[in-house]
């Protein structure tokens, strides 16, 4: 093997190196290169995005940052009643997602230590750019007090804001997809790096969580950024085009981040994550007639104007939209104001054994207090016309600490 | 709005044209827009694949056309007994597959039909370019034969290649991942648009078949370009480098493309589809030491080259390898020159129940006859060490009839 062949985009591990280049190479030529992930187009020459999302900050990314195409989310249960435990896995997470994001292996990566042990890095992603990967964590109601034990110390510590989410009408929630004291967003432009992300992170957690339950999503449903046209749902439609952009500055300290103020401190930087697994009955709506699928949702199919519109961005006109249509109800002048900032993901399972696509929207909203946020929304939604179309059969809020500084970690602010 | 408005992006309604524009505009600014889906950028700038790939051929497209990003496999239970209103349906599918695969909306479309009619397409990928969309069928023996009966009087064209599989050491196969009387492999660079095209063959089936169960596939595993990397499947590693490439026509004409002279007419320019769910034991391959993980494959994970060689495409010494590991029993070598041709994707379908990862290989292999290809080779791998990872859980196998001619249909050499 030539240096010139170890520059040409071959990864070479530590050991081949020595084995076949001799140390040399590892100052010279292979500078860079080494055990690190590389990003480089994909085999069959299409140009990866190779961007990387800075992972720290004060804000945690994820939230923010504009819309990646792939979604893995997994919530976890703490096995263990060790609190010193839990806190070391949250500083070993941080540096694994410090690693990734920046398209780095966890640890020695996948080849890097000694051949008896195993790798530090699962491998799937070798060789895969960064890909956008952002992860973003969030606590549970039962990571502060669960079955009225406070677990880890921190049930004082329990932000009023995080409140459990009420049973709305029409729920029909699945505990198997619900809750979890802990859950990690994992967004990026390629499914093969959120998914290395997650399943790595619930390696390095062997002992100390354990998975409840996890979610893929293949499309975005949601813009972040304001002139952009919105991705269409599993119903055909752009929904959520009046939600808070990643951009606006004040909206998102108005609507989004949480503030000392809000009673908090350990909070101040960091939001409060909805989810809600909407299953979308599509086979319904598919035989539904083009008139009644726009006065459900409000908009017109085609361009997503509101109706009465021209264009997407176009002011909504509420008097002109049914007063069940969906974007009336969750419009912000028919909730006091309220803005949430989505970042929901399309899903599809395969089928539900009945002959149906298990299909629909994974609903996530990030917001300043849940209370004022969803929670009031979905209120005002009771008599949505889509509610026949539609079933929230998962649910979960947590509280998303703020952004992490250099050489601090997930947590801190809480357990530090 | 003028029809420089009309030319710059916005996917117009036939409506609304005429609402807002007027008749003249369908035969000026906006030819070529109109109620078509648009191969364009996607809002965050990235540059999507604008490709087709021509439906109309001598064999189906989705076997030796490059791989795809994405999967999405769908096997449906024919639902009535009448033989008409099947091919009926068949030529439905198939003018449906011509318009999805060039990038266009089933019949008028999401928004082409009246408003007191459900829409022709369900509209999600409105504005998606064709994402190089294939769409594969086949046939499970089942619908020549079921419980006994002729169902659709072609009992007598069952191909003696489309055998039952047998039981293998170690399946443990779940009846709802089994079978399926038709299935449809869907394979495109962006989910939404594979996921699109099964959903509205599902609604243009309703009455006549229904979905027995589906998969998504989100990562490619095999390359059919002979000279790209493979992609890593779940375990980390490249795996099938020694398959068939799409390229390779004498190797297609030997071991993929079925003959006349095997058989059965109608078969002749198709192929046998065999699908495997296979569930990989990811939590425990985790924990595995590098050097067992390859020894248990018989290559290198860095670079994945066979055991004692450089580069993934050097030629395997099968002497050098362990006699249990999976690329010495798999090789045409071991099973008397045999190859086929692998389309398999990496699965991850949220977690099982347990805190693991539902994660693996959805295996999908063409070849000319499954009894000395598949089966041949899978009993062939009843020693592979890699059995303690994985395990088999869905199955089945198809015959796939030959391409379409411009003006025929999917079926037309089976039924017609």
């Amino acid at each position: 093997m030539t240096p010139a062949e170890g520059q040409g985009g071959s990864r070479l591990s530590r050991r081949r190196m020595l084995g076949f280049g001799g140390a040399s190479l590892l100052v010279g030529a292979a500078a860079g290169v080494g055990i690190e992930r590389v990003a480089s187009a994909t085999d069959d020459g299409k140009q990866a995005t190779a961007s990387a999302i800075p992972f720290y900050g004060p804000h945690q990314a994820g939230i923010a940052t504009p819309v990646q195409d792939r979604l893995h989310f997994a919530a976890f249960d703490v096995v263990t009643d060790d609190r010193a435990k839990l806190v070391r896995m949250l500083k070993d997470w941080t540096a694994a997602a410090a690693a990734m994001t920046a398209g780095k292996p966890v640890g020695a990566g996948a080849v890097g230590g000694p051949d008896v042990s195993p790798p530090d890095d699962t491998g799937e992603a070798l060789g895969l750019p960064p890909s956008r990967l952002t992860l973003t964590v969030g606590f549970g109601p039962t990571l502060f007090e669960k079955d009225g034990k406070d677990r880890f110390g921190i049930k004082a510590k329990r932000p009023a804001a995080l409140v459990d989410l009420p049973q709305f009408p029409g729920d029909r929630l699945d505990p198997n997809r619900c809750g979890g004291d802990i859950v990690v967003q994992a967004c990026a432009d390629d499914p093969q790096v959120a998914v290395h992300a997650i399943r790595n992170l619930a390696r390095i957690g062997f002992g100390v969580v354990a998975v409840r339950w996890s979610q893929l999503g293949f499309g975005k449903t949601s813009s972040t950024t304001p002139d952009a046209q919105t991705p269409r749902n599993m119903f055909g439609f752009k929904d959520g085009t009046r939600n808070v952009a990643g951009t606006e500055t004040s909206a998102l300290d108005k609507h989004i981040w949480a503030d000392k103020a809000d009673g908090s401190d350990w909070m101040a930087g960091g939001t409060y994550l909805v989810a809600r697994r909407i299953r979308m009955h599509i086979e319904t709506w598919d035989r539904t007639s083009l008139g009644e699928q726009q006065d459900v949702i409000g908009r017109d199919k085609n361009e997503g104007a509101p109706i009465g519109q021209k264009r997407e961005h176009d002011e909504v006109d509420l008097a002109k939209l049914k007063p069940t249509a969906h974007v009336r109800l969750a419009h912000p002048d028919s909730n006091g104001g309220v803005r949430i900032l989505r970042r929901g993901y399309s899903f599809t399972d395969g089928s539900d054994g009945l002959g149906r696509l298990d299909a629909g929207l994974f609903f996530i909203a990030f917001q300043r207090d849940p209370r004022t946020g969803f929670i009031r929304i979905q209120n005002n939604l009771a008599t949505d016309a889509m509610n026949e179309y539609i079933q929230h059969v998962g649910s979960g809020v947590y509280a998303c600490p703020p952004g992490v500084r250099e050489g601090g970690h997930w947590g801190e602010t809480l357990f530090g």
